[in-house]
């Protein structure tokens, strides 16, 4: 006997979030679609819903507005008919299982703290974003730039929320380090002078202050710092790794040799260069509200839009959210013991 | 008729700074040498002078103490007989033309601001460290790890000795940019958002707030940031070159036709390693003082150490510091007219 398994809530994408949307945008969830994912596009029916091929169904929810990529997060509020705010709004009202923008990454933080509320125990919630690691592994990298001049606590806080979300993606210990410019005690600005011993208070490993290479290497499983230092990390290193491609190529095409061995290896070549994009692993997830948030890239394309919707439906089918609130208890309790 | 040209004064080099000294850093001055750089070797000559082969002369200069990596950097002005005081206070009594260590950093920013004193103007000096782009040009990033928690008049302030270096380096209008979070106005933490105001009221070309993605593609000669950024930024960058040639190195080991393909390219893999290695550029160089100081990386083997000797020996042939000092006149001048 089979008990007949509930439809899935679809994800929804805010489809004119994003430089290139909503083209880009719709032609991700096209594709997401096809790969048997619901999706609901949420935007201005009249330019979204020409863009979807006759093939493929995909509801859409008509939003007229559009936020503009550099208004002032707090404006969401007074904007419900923006895609950005429906888009979350859909999470709220239970038509969707997860909202994805590649929109103002800070309204959609404002956005679903006011919608979805914050778990129970969380007072700001923060981006988790995973970054490669050399060994194989993933790291958890927050604040990646929601929070900017964080608190010494707020830092304390990400600690627990980054940890949290470790476990509840599979690692059973996390490892979690404070970024530095040293691994000493002691190094760091004042804010992370301040927040180290508030981090090793916690009911968590704690490796300490922790540098990138380091960190990238495998030296820690969360790596939490403030939202201003995690966008410069974030961004350095997407743009290190395409420095790195592009004096490859550049090299490549001075040698004949060189170009043969580019042609045997061009397939490890596009490899890297999808395993090192920011687009390979779908945007940051929105840490610490009541619902799956997943912040895409601005610059998003097809394809990372894809993979943020992707990632919205991984984490809804993990059910990451239950997990992160789960381990936040057991810590809390922890911490009370 | 030819001019007898005076013999150069050598370069003079912590020999104990760094945590494979001696033996890497002697290894390094020996490969300088022999590439006829003349060089000071600076440090306990018992353990130094047996690492220098018979068929090299180089000079060493006994100072019996060594400071710890991890030491308060103030406590170098109470340790005169350290060889990293010694090697600055050889350039100071005009026995070397220049300084280089791999030692403790923040010692060495106040061991030169102490024995070979500010240049005129100049508040607090900054390190500053060169980037490859991806457009063939290099990016001067300061500070890059001297000043941590910058008040923004600091921040403007590395924006003129930026510039400055920049134009003795050779580039002619050099484009400034601020590390942010955002390329709009607004965008970036406290520190950014007040020093934004200040570095465009300097008489040079200002592009802006910038991330580190568009510095790293041309969009600035000169990228400035608080120490602590800088360092992340840097060794974010750092990591994640090491964490592409990593993955590509592994993508290689899978498959045979891209290992055949790997064989082909081994020398350009090899050159963009070279490339992005903070050891290709030697380390950072101490602005704002009146002498060649130069940081190497904390962890440099023998080809990083003569990377950084050479860049010595290039910026004292070059005279960068003269080159600094008169174009912080000129801009001074300007900024009075």
């Amino acid at each position: 006997m089979t008990t007949p398994r509930a439809v899935p809530l679809p994800v929804a994408i805010d489809a004119m979030g994003g430089d290139h949307a909503p083209e880009a945008i719709v032609a991700g969830a096209v594709a997401a679609a096809r790969e048997g994912i619901a999706v609901l596009l949420v935007g201005d029916e009249a330019r979204v819903a020409p863009l979807v091929p006759r093939d493929v169904s995909l509801e859409v929810l008509h939003a007229p507005e559009v936020l503009p990529m550099d208004a002032s997060p707090t404006s969401v509020r007074r904007r419900p008919r923006t895609s950005l705010w429906q888009t979350v709004q859909a999470v709220a009202d239970g038509r969707a299982s997860a909202a994805v923008s590649c929109g103002n990454s800070g309204a959609l933080l404002v956005a679903a703290t006011l919608a979805l509320r914050p778990q129970p125990g969380v007072e700001r919630p923060g981006i988790a974003t995973l970054l490669p690691r050399s060994d194989g592994g993933r790291l958890v990298l927050l604040d990646a730039g929601a929070n900017v001049d964080c608190k010494p606590e707020q830092l304390a806080h990400f600690a627990r929320l980054g940890a949290a979300y470790a476990v509840a993606l599979g690692v059973e210990r996390p490892r979690v380090g404070l970024l530095a410019n040293g691994h000493e005690d002691g190094k760091g600005n004042a804010q992370v002078r301040a927040a180290l011993p508030l981090v090793r208070a916690l009911p968590i490993e704690v490796v300490g202050n922790i540098e990138p290479p380091a960190a990238m290497a495998g030296g820690c499983d969360v790596l939490v710092c403030d939202g201003f230092v995690g966008n410069v990390l974030l961004k350095s290193v997407e743009a290190a790794a395409d420095t790195v491609l592009a004096i490859l190529k550049e090299e490549i095409a001075r040698k004949l040799t060189a170009r043969m061995g580019a042609a045997m290896l061009a397939r490890s070549l596009g490899d890297v260069s999808a395993r090192m994009a920011w687009s390979a692993y779908g945007g940051g997830m929105l840490l610490g509200v009541q619902g799956v948030v997943i912040i895409g890239h601005g610059r998003a394309n097809a394809e990372a839009a894809r993979a943020a919707i992707r990632l919205a439906w991984d984490r809804v089918e993990r059910d990451v959210v239950g997990g992160v609130g789960r381990e936040l208890d057991v810590l809390a309790r922890r911490h009370e013991a």
